[in-house]
């Protein structure tokens, strides 16, 4: 990598939304200097300022000429933003990397997860490319299970959620912690931002859901973008997204079968030696992933192994069915983090 | 069912502790004079009341004489506690219904779902007998699949859970309210009851795992109860339990595979007919169970019923892959009412 791109300016937009500030958070904690982060947001927030490490950034509204002289820009907006402002920065030269769901499924644009694809990244190194950033559980579905999948195969996975409101931006945290205030002041819980009361609750994830199939949009992207990432377009994926009272890191329950069939050890090895992920798997002193253990930090962390009771192990005692429980921060791994390896990898950022 | 029946002493035993009180607000809405009513609970807690509608009842110490004379005594006390002074009351003519885990797997001793296995209870009315009440878990996961396993037939399932914490006492509820205002004000949260902070986070659930199968202890009940509770000793079950802040209500969210294929409008129509079931499932407003719709309630709630994505329609756009959310008051379905509903049958509560 080049100590040009080193020096150049990397844009943020959406840099006052909970994606937003945390993209400055791992920018400044990866020694890129104030003077090349152009923070960026709607109007309604510019004027603002944003804060990087001690200091703070002014924010300024987002325009066509705002991406200019930047070799990088992270969207961390919505899909109707990066739709306007992504395919011009790269037709000006500027990388996108699009945290929303814009591009995603597009077959020219690569959905990476730096840990399983970043050869889907086939752009010329130093050339302008656009790059999509996953949907939070499935960036940590697939990093969760990228250990496992390498060695023995993944066939199916049922994968039911359990997610933090984080995935609903700042307003959706704020309502969490202001409900749960009301409901231990003897109050009732107003909702606003969700329609189900979210402190002391849970609920079926708040995406619209398919009159048709039944499926929620969270769960349409589960199924489309894991399938996409590993590059196995028939994978059977049955999804469950709920939403639970957690500030901002996911778990995922997952029942999977192998291709191939492992040992408890066996899989605890896989996940020491794994990328990205972190083993979380004591029986003794029952001490599993939690969302509080993995929030504010890069692993996704991975445990709660156990051999699907419904099939028998083998004489060996492996089984091609297990249990899983994995545990990431939806705002780092399922959000920013994963945009900052994308471009680290791409030599855009310090590693 | 003799009016002598109705006039006769009902013995609570650990009138104190949340199922116990559940309990004492079930009897009173049934009408259960307050003078027919014996509260029991360990020494620790004799001399103090317990409420009881308006008014209150003293708590008397259980020793061997303190169920002379009881029709029936229902126990919410430990499984040592049941052993100790469930089989001596039973002897001496105490028809005893009892909500631990120290009979439920003795093939002598029926355990009961009244809208699934009320038949179980072959001792003839009037007899004093044992019957078991099931793990909480178990007694919402029949309740709630009772309507559908009966038109379709249940071949297997996933059922992962989201427990609230009232299934370890009031000692985890009170523990839940101060640790979420602890983390409000900006202080690190203090676990005491649970080895994990409850609040604002989940956990795998807290009972002991098995060092060998790698399931806990809760994840062990709910495959042996349901089988037995539905006479199906061989049907697969991969359960996974976790603990969520939520106060008094379970959710499981199921994946299930019948022996018959079903539609939509099939299940729709099984469960809006179902016994202790209500359905609720607006794919339109995204309105489903949530466990602060079931809290103080006695129906379970069933809905977001989608067919399993992992598997195809068939010609008819039936499918013998469903997915299930069911959310039932751990207190009162998965406990106090299951127990009164018990009595009912028995007529020795009032219905």
């Amino acid at each position: 990598m080049s100590g040009s791109q080193h020096d150049s300016l990397i844009a943020v937009v959406g840099a006052t939304g909970a994606v937003g500030r945390e993209l400055l958070n791992i920018l400044h904690d990866r020694g890129v200097a104030a003077s090349r982060v152009r923070a960026l947001a709607s109007a309604r927030s510019a004027g603002a300022s944003a804060v990087y490490g001690g200091g703070s950034l002014r924010v300024d509204p987002l325009d066509d000429a705002s991406l200019h002289g930047a070799a990088l820009a992270i969207f961390a907006a919505d899909a109707a933003v990066a739709r306007t402002f992504g395919p011009p920065a790269v037709a000006r030269g500027v990388t996108v990397i699009d945290n929303s769901s814009a591009f995603r499924m597009d077959p020219a644009v690569p959905l990476v997860v730096p840990e399983v694809n970043s050869a889907a990244m086939t752009a010329k190194r130093g050339s302008a490319q656009l790059i999509a950033n996953p949907n939070c559980c499935a960036a940590i579905l697939v990093t969760a299970l990228e250990p496992i999948r390498k060695r023995f195969g993944v066939r199916s996975l049922t994968v039911t959620t359990y997610q933090s409101v984080s995935g609903a931006g700042i307003a959706a945290m704020d309502e969490l912690a202001a409900q749960a205030r009301e409901v231990l002041a003897g109050k009732p819980a107003q909702p606003s931002y969700f329609r189900e009361p979210c402190a002391f609750n849970v609920f079926s994830h708040d995406s619209a859901v398919d009159s048709a199939s039944g499926l929620n949009v969270e769960e349409q992207k589960i199924i489309e973008e894991t399938r996409k990432i590993w590059g196995l377009p028939h994978l059977t994926i049955t999804p469950m997204c709920v939403r639970v009272p957690v500030m901002r890191a996911h778990t995922l329950v997952i029942a999977l079968r192998l291709e191939s069939p492992a040992r408890y050890e066996d899989l605890r090895v896989a996940i020491g030696d794994g990328e990205g992920v972190q083993l979380v798997d004591d029986r003794a002193t029952n001490s599993f992933p939690t969302p509080l253990k993995a929030a504010g930090r890069d692993p996704v962390l991975v445990g709660r192994l156990k051999p699907d009771p419904a099939f028998p192990l083998d004489a060996d005692g492996a089984s091609d069915a297990w249990c899983v429980m994995a545990c990431g921060d939806q705002l780092r791994k399922g959000a920013a983090l994963n945009a900052v390896q994308i471009a680290q990898r791409l030599g855009l950022v310090p590693a």
